[in-house]
């Protein structure tokens, strides 16, 4: 039996496009005489959907969807996963399901019991958990399907069990498993471990089928994946890109001879989930040219070389926006990059605006230092110069703001944190080092000094990053700990860093909730996402 | 025996303050010799408390302030709203839980079990639902206890059947509702009518008990009620103000001669929610002052209104910051209104800074036309100053933006978009001018100009709203229609608005997601507000 894996990238509520492209592939699919189609979890309106679970005319467009797809399914059935209505007079309308197609009809529905911790999933708000379990019987096989997190070791607060310990009982022949598994670094093991585990223990092979593509912020890296019984890989599709894997089911569960997979290193994986997000945000949105500020530092660097990645040099426009404060090698710096990546720039002096600003607050300000304030005005006025190509040419504005500087709010407000995607927004500065260095490997990209010189904002005279926060690797360390792992400062203050900059960096993250309120969506790559994955109270008191 | 609902206002995660607080209520309460004194759902923590949820600490220190309000109810027992640790291998971690309290201990727990819908709780995400009933027996009665959406008309998942409908089976004498009821101007009816025919139906007196203060921007009014069994208001507490009230319960379920309880009108309460809403964020947040520009147009001057109320005037400072676009009745409308309100205002003219960005711009924008960059330059200048005043005087910026034009994306982002706090963006523009008629029912705070004259942006010369939307009152009500009613754009044809209108009324509201991604917390007064109650991805298809 020929099973093919649909790993694809659909648009959400795109439901003409999504069914053309789901019928075009069941039609490829039968030409090569396949008997099964997988398609991902939620594929026929792609995910997350958020609040068009709400809309009755989406699940409505679900539903008709089905139905297209179902009657170009005579001579092949299909997994596809959707919503589908609880018809239940008690809980949740819907129910996050697996629809199995044959026959030109739809065959059996199964619903997902484990529904998804992520925050930006909200699955517990819009669907009811399953309690019932079976199999599907298709050519002479009992296949065993699950929805995403059911293959994880999480108990059902029904009955105390987890859906692989249901499904085990009824004695299937493999299992299925469609999936959106949302990217972050460390998923890649942490899926294959669990996908490997579960094998071994059940003595069962199994698929999964992941979506592919980017949904605003949140990254999907396909990756799907066969392992047979005895937990080793059989096959494993592309990284970010669609692809349609035909398999003969009997043959790939029974090959001994199998090749190796190397696993992608981190930091390809961030640089390659980057530069799909930004294509996918593009691409989705109907637009095709960015604009960013470059200013001979890393950040913007680093964002400029996704960019050419992501849109081609010629849809990227780059703006050098020095002003008294700035150093020459910035400006150097940021044109000797613009040229490496034949990105078109130009140079717009931000002095003489800067002064009739601070002509106009003369006499309010009268006797004030120079602070913070007039700092955030030369940030701003950037703002204003980027914006006003953004508006004048339709390039979006994109924003160079990394993880680290959103953590402890040393980033400007509607100045440098402008901007309708954040492509570094969930990467720590350390990391944007390595991105660069990365991005280097081949050739030098982006140029030495922008990655040796000591990071700067260069708003007043001889300014360092460390003159108000600790080295990026102790910075960085301790955010982690507090926003990653969720440690209290005492148990941070136990792994031997100074009391007074463990408090004063938490301190920093927790009173700057209403920046990150008002930030762009920031691709997301790690476990805890500003925003989506953590969602903490702008006022509130922090020290308990 | 004296019942004491304890109305009160807590700040999230401030244990400290919160503990000493409900136990100095404790203290006054058995001065006056009450029996049972009840505290609204999650008084504790105070509510929403977000991802602190997932913090051990966070729940800690919740059963430490526990422990410690428990050793003063030596002579009283306490209901009180606090998370719980759910102990079974499965589910989620924790409960939402009224915490009973008798002779110095936690003498049972009782959990919630329909778990609110709405969408900023995600309670959902955080709680177990209960599945077991029981009363509590004290003083000789027995009493049922609901939390929140327990006393709702929804059916459990698990036996199909309501708390209510549960809770009767075991005969109680009376029920106690502790709840967080975010407020809505439509709330206030509802809760009542609900509590009302709870009552009727079960024969039962019920005591609802909210909690009352702003939390961010989901606003609580208070308004805690005692409905006798037959449905009758026997006791009503302020709204938007703390109380301690002690019933004499025998005396108040068998009174007759009840006084009358008269609603209070719509746009009254509104403008009392805002208030309440302003105080507390400067409050919660230990600020004092507030900046706020003004155009001469209603948006601001309603804000303005609100924020004098809220904060005293001398503790706002307003800046007029006319283009050479401004009509003069612009300036005149806004220094009439700062000088009504005794309100400190600066005027800057902004066209000097204007000229310079357009000179620093001359040659990038060769042969272009003035269009909506130009618009969008001046009003991102005033951002500029008025976030430069922020910085220097530590004033907090107030957002003027109306919900209509949010809705729409008529407005600049990173200009007038800008601000803390938005205190009219969950109000349509209509609200806004019977806000704005209200805060004049005593005497002319608001220039009749200001509310006369059709609204414009004076971006450009002779701007009026109209020439860009349509008239007010037809787009509040397609927006209405759309947003809080969730209506079609096929059933909002059908009651008559013009189809092109409402097209293109609906596709600006699709379009502008990515604005309203990067707003300032909005107060909420409606039952869908952007961003909170309303989640909707910022890159899809929209129109199925």
């Amino acid at each position: 039996m020929k099973i093919a894996l649909a790993q694809q990238n659909f648009k959400v509520g795109d439901f003409g496009n999504n069914t053309k492209k789901i019928i075009s592939l069941i039609e490829e699919a039968k030409k090569q005489n396949v008997k099964l189609i997988v398609f991902p979890e939620m594929a026929i309106s792609a995910y997350p959907s958020k609040d068009f679970f709400n809309s009755d005319s989406f699940i409505d467009s679900c539903y008709n969807s089905i139905n297209k797809i179902a009657s170009h399914c005579d001579s092949i059935a299909v997994i596809i996963g959707s919503p589908s209505k609880n018809t239940a007079k008690g809980g949740r309308q819907l129910f996050n399901s697996a629809f199995f197609i044959k026959d030109a009809k739809v065959e059996k529905i199964i619903n997902k019991t484990i529904l998804s911790d992520f925050n930006f999933f909200a699955e517990n708000q819009y669907f009811e958990p399953n309690k019932d379990f079976s199999l599907i019987e298709f050519n002479g096989y009992k296949i065993g399907i699950t929805i995403g997190e059911d293959i994880q070791e999480i108990k059902s607060p029904n009955n105390f069990k987890t859906p692989m310990e249901e499904l085990q009982k009824l004695d299937p022949d493999f299992i299925i498993n469609i999936a959106t598994t949302p990217f972050s670094f460390s998923q890649q093991t942490k899926q294959l471990k669990l996908l490997q585990e579960n094998a071994i223990k059940n003595k069962l092979p199994i698929y999964y089928i992941n979506q592919v593509g980017a949904q605003t912020e949140i990254l999907f890296q396909g990756g799907s994946t066969l392992v047979n019984s005895t937990g080793k890989i059989v096959e494993q599709l592309s990284f970010f890109k669609e692809e349609l894997k035909i398999i003969d089911h009997k043959n790939a569960i029974t090959r001994n001879n199998l090749p190796q997979f190397i696993p992608i290193p981190k930091i390809e994986k961030v640089h390659d989930a980057l530069v799909m997000g930004v294509k996918d945000y593009f691409q989705k949105l109907g637009f095709t040219k960015a604009i960013l500020g470059l200013s001979g530092g890393i950040d913007s660097a680093v964002t400029l070389a996704i960019l050419e990645k992501a849109l081609d040099a010629k849809n990227v426009k780059a703006l050098l926006l020095p002003s008294m404060f700035s150093s020459s090698h910035s400006v150097d710096d940021a044109e000797k990059l613009a040229q490496n990546l034949s990105v078109d720039y130009e140079i717009l002096n931000i002095a003489n605006i800067y002064k009739s600003i601070n002509k106009t607050l003369e006499s309010s300000f009268k006797g004030k230092e120079f602070d913070l304030t007039e700092e955030n005005i030369q940030a701003r006025i950037r703002a204003i110069l980027l914006m006003s190509f953004s508006n004048k040419f339709g390039n979006i504005l994109i924003n160079a703001s990394n993880k680290s500087e959103i953590a402890v709010g040393y980033g400007t407000l509607y100045g440098d944190t402008c901007g309708g995607l954040s492509v570094l927004g969930d990467v720590y500065k350390t990391e944007v080092f390595e991105l660069a260095r990365f991005i280097n490997s081949e050739k030098e990209i982006i140029p030495e000094n922008t990655i040796t010189k000591p990071p700067s904002a260069e708003l007043r005279p001889n300014q360092q990053d460390s003159d108000s926060l600790p080295d990026y690797d102790i910075l960085d360390e301790i955010l982690f700990n507090y926003i990653e792992e969720s440690k209290t400062i005492d148990e941070i203050f136990e792994m031997g860093f100074d009391k007074k900059v463990v408090k004063k960096v938490i301190s920093l993250v927790n009173i700057n909730e209403h920046k990150r309120h008002q930030l762009a969506p920031a691709l997301r790559i790690s476990d805890k996402a500003f925003g989506i994955d953590r969602d903490m109270p702008i006022v509130a008191h922090y020290n308990f």
